[in-house]
């Protein structure tokens, strides 16, 4: 690619921007950010050619765009930048959520604009332009939902883009993408901040106490619950209703779970117990542990 | 301690084994099991003087007998060993629950032996006597939670035998214990086992993906969700009080969150998961991450 431009300085965006930079993917390599702070910081880190807080500016060479922001500033993103897209530029973007995303974006480009919907599955529980590493998306997928009137050669583009970075990409039906990540992401995220919240409730020589000793088991919890809050009440406002679908699911079996405790039927307890470390020998024997 | 003997060779007792050998904490120490093929491993090992699958026997030399078993099998070792306890004999166990394991072994004991309940917060997803290792306990706390009629001589020989494997001993409440564990272990546990549950009862090509794209979260809940069923069956029926209680605050928090999606409340959800990034940095701050 001649010019890629980045919109969104957050931790994808600014890891992104990194790897494009080290595996030498692009002539002119801009990155965007509504803040002026996030863009000071980003010249400081030395990782973009250029960088600017003027988004309709940032994408007007650009023969690829990544819109990297939280998936509810999807919408005005595209809108401000579609009138100064060049003819024939593709658009990609970041979002952990696709048919929402793909509302969002889809109505501002004008046909002659290439559209690509990527979901990369990666991130840490740290934020902001200084968390952003070049090996973050190293080993991991990368998932594309082309639309069915998006060509081949801008999928093409977007899958190079990526596995030069070290993904594996896949790709996907949207829909599908939404229900998926919403069992495997989203309601773990959602359970995560709930646990973690529910015991920022207790009173406070407790909360001291669950801090201490929180090896046990609740540590892992606040690993997840430490995750941008922005980008993740984007996240469950635009996956409402796979996210509900599966709580509903969830809630369901934790009652059933819950009425075992309280009858004391230690058969089911151990039944459910015992299965689930089938799932846990897979995700070994596939090497994602 | 002239002898020490281990009830139990799961990863608790056989890494307990394993540390007191290392360090050389006893002129003999004995390790038992009712499992004959577990003695057989054990023996293999080559970590403890005297392997044995009668139970008596091996606790009738002992200056103390540390019971490492499931909860559930706490009264039926303490019944079976009491007879053949020498006077002065000091009892301890590794249950993850206190006030189900001092109802349940208390009983059993005559006056003149020393029961010293504790519990090393500490483990693994992985059980049984191979998963063991001498390290386990290194830098993790162990919770004591002797009885108003305790010696405290005996608390200090407990006291002294976990320091000397590398932990951090602290006196607690047994009540207390049960309620503080309760949320940081016994209900993360609880959470995991079903949300993975939730997960296995997936149609098959949707379950092949999860595991394919277990990354985004869901992994972290599988490693917990791998702990041993018969023990954590075991957890939950015997500190049924404290985790109903913490579940219903759960459930709670949960059903408000869930309505907050269905009504698009994208201000309730932001303030939730901000407020839980500041226990994460407790955490870490206390070096517990």
């Amino acid at each position: 690619m001649e010019t890629i431009t980045i919109i969104g300085m957050g931790l994808i965006g600014s890891s992104l921007t990194r790897a494009i930079k080290q595996h030498n993917l692009a002539n002119n390599l801009i990155a965007a950010d509504i803040s002026v702070d996030v863009c000071n910081i980003v010249v400081d880190l030395g990782i973009a050619d250029v960088v600017t807080d003027d988004l309709g500016l940032s994408v007007q060479d650009a023969d690829m765009v990544v819109i990297a922001v939280p998936v509810g500033a999807m919408a005005a993103v595209a809108k401000q930048i579609a009138p100064h897209l060049k003819e024939g530029a593709i658009v990609t973007d970041t979002g952990s959520v696709k048919i929402g995303v793909i509302e969002a974006i889809k109505p501002f480009l004008r046909s002659g604009i290439e559209f690509v919907p990527a979901h990369p599955i990666a991130g840490t529980e740290f934020s902001g332009p200084e968390s952003g590493f070049a090996e973050l998306f190293d080993g991991r997928w990368c998932v594309l939902t082309p639309l069915p009137e998006t060509g081949i050669k801008a999928v093409e583009h977007v899958t190079k883009l990526w596995e030069a970075c070290g993904s594996r990409v896949e790709i996907m039906d949207p829909k599908h993408h939404d229900l998926v990540l919403g069992i495997t992401s989203h309601l773990p995220h959602l359970i995560a901040y709930t646990i973690v919240g529910t015991a920022n409730e207790l009173e406070d020589d407790i909360k001291s106490e669950v801090i201490k000793f929180s090896a046990s088991g609740f540590r892992d919890f606040t690993r997840i619950a430490a995750s941008d809050p922005t980008m993740w009440r984007d996240v469950f406002l635009h996956n409402k209703e796979a996210v509900l679908e599966i709580l509903q699911r969830f809630s369901e079996d934790l009652t059933a779970v819950q009425r075992a405790i309280r009858k004391g039927d230690g058969e089911y307890l151990y039944q459910k117990f015992a299965e689930t470390r089938a799932i846990r020998k897979e995700i070994i024997d596939q090497g994602q542990a």
